[in-house]
């Protein structure tokens, strides 16, 4: 772009620990910014610009320290606000141009564009270190059969309760409902966290086990108690304990927006106006008649419109929010559901102020607890500092690597007509990742919670039509990329399966069943992951995308990490890395972690030749 | 990029009239949405998504028209909120991209880069159908001698008032601070309206007119008076007739982010933190003394954490924020002075909760009200319908203009040494006006208050080094961008000015002292502005920013129009502009307005030989 020279490409900064004193400072407190600035003549002014109390700060750098290929240019910013908007101003004699969270720009940007600090925000910092297990309590283990649901014990909508044997493939909707029941439950979940420990998983992300009537527990009828079916209080109980002796971490899932027909505030309320419940739902102005979620008959919109609603679900001592966080149960967090719809209709849009009022309350129970919200869309605007801890990261990571891999777009999961069945180019995949990067502050990333796989999409092995090499691509990205990693149970041992309820199958125990190659390939990059300093705090520089290759550098304080995955043919032609982008010298020793090979860097690059198909490669920086 | 076709290129939408069956909507209406298209055989699947209450809509478009080179997809969205964001989807065999605000894009972009429509926004409609004139009180006619301040009737931190000779250059300000009167008022400018009539323009802003110390007027001492030495009350009140007898607009400077050092309230609590309006004020937690404005010790920093400050300057009825909209002063709007930092101090960051309170009361008094705020920065957040009307656009357009003209970088006013003296390409210059407009409501975009001078700029001659002809190619786009057009008094007859107080000269009346042929350029191009449906209600399509030259066309239902100007040397080669990417088709007329010249399309190009430096040029297409 016109005035800004070539050496613009390779500044970077990305407000990671690496170039901000402390990227979670107090207000009040002064940090220092650096830059890193290709070494040439001539930059004459480079302006670190801040936007206090709204208005422009504008503080002149200076070259604190030169390493081979670049300068480090630094300066000083007060933290005076909760949202600390900043970019760089470069001036050289043939003009000026800016650098922001997207990138060079010659002109100056709107503040959606700049680099974000917080202050006086409380990371969860545990997040970024864990790796999570997603489970669907239904169909993980059946731990005690003495509580599995009966075939007719109960009708939901017309449909009666089947039990089916585990392993049988779940019937489709139209046929099976959601009322298919597997046994799977809590005590199930305890009997295997040795299972879980092995492949190397930190923490678990449970879907709902609340009273409800349905399969997935989301049809809520009681917020207070685990479900029978499940084990109730008391498998929860035992469960954490479980849990915290074997030092894993534990989040549940709660439906903010919506509960189930029969849940007793409904049932008050819904042929009754003048209910004490009454205010706890939306009537369509017309029709009169309580409104659903998207006109899911058996699930009923929340109106957050009432406070007494909002004292009942988050803000009471003995709200079920601040309740579970609570010991004996202690929790260390929450998914929080439908959380692009909760406090959203019509002239209501209050999802913001909920979310606020959320977090006070559950920051009050626990500081360092994560409260993280569902969303396959932008969620940006929630994820500023004052409301979500994270959203699940649908379309900042999981969306576009899952269409880089294969039939990932989410169109085609329901075989919609504007589903997209070819693969997009990495060019595109690694566009979607530094626009929503761009969007919310650089220390939120870090503890994003991405996946490739979950209850409410294809698996994986779906997605790539079975190629268990792209699913191994796929999981090398997700270990890589800034933020938490979640396996979803059984894509580690290559489970297939459709849009739900066909990726909700029965984990088999029965090893033969498994992919132990895949599951082994899990336990490694889960291990690197685990032993990575760069990958779960370091900052996050794309080097390389160009169709079937991407590749990025993860650097912290203590580590550098590059990153390479290729997701085409076998012996592939030879590859090579820009190493003077990445900073790293003439004569450096790499060490790839999968193979324990040794590369070295020369002529300002790294060369890698032959890929194979689905390659992924951990190349750490070793110290010299 | 890759997976987007060529033709992606001419897909157009603008969320203006064209396109949207109604713009300006209700909420519960539904409108239909329209796309133009490039005619082609690849298109498989055209979707229209919104979002209603978070979550995707997904609306199949259909073909409802075609023309000679377009196909007119269209689907119904019901808006069902304030802030409706919307975005196309388009799906061929070879893959799936997006057309938003921000233009084609081959992944799907985070909301901030979506369309929007508002639902249920009053806009004030008679804004864009204006041309204003900005006039610095004290310096443009001297009306009423009887009221002048004289030398060393008062002090100010030390300095004498001094009366000046009209016509006198300003001293700077380290020599004559804000103390130097030459007796500017409201008579004068009553005695004025017919040469403003003359040159066309149809409503005023006045810079500050309230009782005040210094000749800005910005540092208030009461808010419910009109300086004496401006005319008093009684002398606003007959502008006021005046201009109602010439069919005139007028909208009055207010500064809710300070008070001047003498205003009562502060002089009560400038001592006693027990006085009744201590809590107006901010103090530092550390010296415990009163807030200045960015240190400036005569302006005193207001906190509207005090909910009795927000009474008294807005809330109540008789506020002088509400004040001045009722009869007999009746003002149809307010500049709100220094908008970026009002209500913002440290962890208070309370803006948005301002304005949405102060937009209630001023369109309690006239829901046509016009509410806008000087923004030198992105305004964007507070400019999405909910809040001001409109920002001062200096990052939208002031500025992106003046750096293309010349030297109006603002660093350079003020010879920073960040300021970048180089001016911008037409592609720079695109770019930031693409990125403003991406981050608003289109139809905010029609009212934001556009300039290429202002009291705390410097003029455009001075930033042109005196190159008349550059100053008409600014001011021809100032006629021609979306939003309501304002000169700063003095611009039209040509006069020079540094940054401040050097721009704020006094006007001329000595006919000899004016550029009569800058000042026939004005009143030719406000004719046209004026007569112009597509200038004042048309959407925004940019043609071409190349270098020297920027083209665009404006098109409304009644009108189509494209502009092109120029700054390069005279007698450019011949300029070939797409008349496909237009829609106009071979052997249509346009007509230049400036010129009456006529051209015809052909070979799906509007070929111009020869332009002039400087030269701009408005060509209406011909209905045939």
């Amino acid at each position: 772009m016109t005035n800004v020279p070539g050496w613009a490409n390779n500044i970077h900064h990305d407000s990671s620990e690496l170039f901000l004193s402390d990227p979670l400072p107090r207000i009040g407190d002064t940090i220092t910014v650096s830059v890193r600035v290709p070494k040439q003549d001539e930059l004459r002014t480079l302006v670190l610009r801040s936007r206090p109390d709204g208005e422009w700060r504008r503080t002149l750098m200076e070259k604190a320290r030169s390493d081979s290929y670049y300068d480090w240019w630094s300066a000083e910013m007060p933290i005076t606000m909760y949202h600390n908007n900043y970019c760089f101003q470069f001036l050289t004699a043939s003009g000026s141009f800016y650098f922001n969270q997207f990138g060079i720009s010659p002109i100056d940007s709107p503040d959606w564009f700049n680099f974000t600090v917080l202050g006086d925000y409380d990371a969860p910092l545990w997040v970024r270190e864990q790796v999570f297990y997603q489970i669907f309590p239904e169909r993980f283990e059946n731990g005690d059969p003495g509580n599995d649901r009966q075939t007719g014990e109960a009708t939901l909508m017309g449909k009666p309760v089947v039990q089916r044997e585990w392993g049988e493939i779940p019937k489709p909707f139209a046929e099976g409902s959601t009322v298919e029941f597997y046994g799977g439950d809590l005590p199930g979940i305890a009997q295997r966290l040795d299972y879980l420990q092995d492949l190397g998983v930190t923490a678990i992300y449970l879907n709902p086990i609340f009273d409800a009537e349905t399969n997935h527990f989301y049809m809520i009828r009681d917020f207070d108690h685990v479900a029978a079916c499940l084990g109730g209080d008391s498998a929860l109980e035992e469960l954490r304990a479980a849990m915290t002796a074997h030092g894993m971490k534990l989040i549940l899932d709660f439906t903010p927006n919506h509960i189930g027909f029969h849940h007793p505030w409904h049932l008050a309320a819904k042929d009754n106006p003048e209910s004490e419940t009454a205010e706890y739902f939306y009537r369509h102005p017309d029709s009169g008649e309580i409104e659903h979620w998207l006109g899911v008959p058996y699930l009923v919109k929340l109106n957050y419109n009432s406070q007494k609603l909002r004292d009942i679900i988050y803000r009471d001592a003995d709200s079920p929010i601040r309740k579970w966080l609570k010991p004996p149960y202690s929790i260390d967090g929450w998914r929080l559901d439908v959380a692009n719809m909760t406090g959203n209709y019509w002239q209501t849009q209050c999802a913001a102020e909920v979310w606020r009022e959320m977090r006070q309350a559950i920051k009050a129970e626990n500081s360092q607890a994560y409260m993280m919200g569902e969303y396959f869309q932008d969620s940006s605007p929630h994820l500023q500092g004052d409301q979500l801890d994270a959203g699940m990261n649908y379309q900042g990571f999981n969306t576009p690597v899952r269409r880089w891999l294969g039939r990932g777009d989410l169109g085609v999961e329901e075989d919609q007509p504007f589903g997209d069945v070819n693969p997009i180019p990495a060019e595109s995949m690694a566009l979607q990742w530094r626009q929503y990067l761009t969007a919310i502050p650089y220390v939120i990333a870090l503890q994003q919670f991405n996946q490739i796989g979950s209850h409410d999409i294809s698996r994986p092995l779906t997605v790539t039509e079975g190629d268990q090499a792209l699913v191994k691509a796929g999981t090398a990205l997700l270990m890589a990329f800034p933020g938490t990693p979640c396996i979803y149970y059984g894509d580690e041992i290559g489970l297939f399966g459709g849009h739900d309820p066909d990726n909700r199958r029965c984990m088999p125990w029965d090893e033969a069943q498994w992919d132990n190659d895949t599951r082994a390939f899990h336990q490694r990059v889960i291990e690197i992951r685990k032993a990575s300093d760069a990958l779960q705090h370091g900052g996050f520089q794309l080097l390389q995308a160009a169709g079937d290759v991407v590749a990025f550098q993860r650097q912290s304080r203590a580590e550098q990490m590059i990153v390479i995955v290729y997701r085409g043919p076998d012996e592939s032609p030879s590859l090579t890395l820009d190493m003077v982008k990445a900073n790293v010298v003439d004569g450096s020793s790499l060490r790839e972690l999968l193979t324990d090979r040794r590369y070295t860097v020369s002529d300002g690059a790294l060369v890698i030749g032959g890929l194979a198909h689905g390659q992924a490669m951990f190349l750490r920086v070793e110290q010299s």
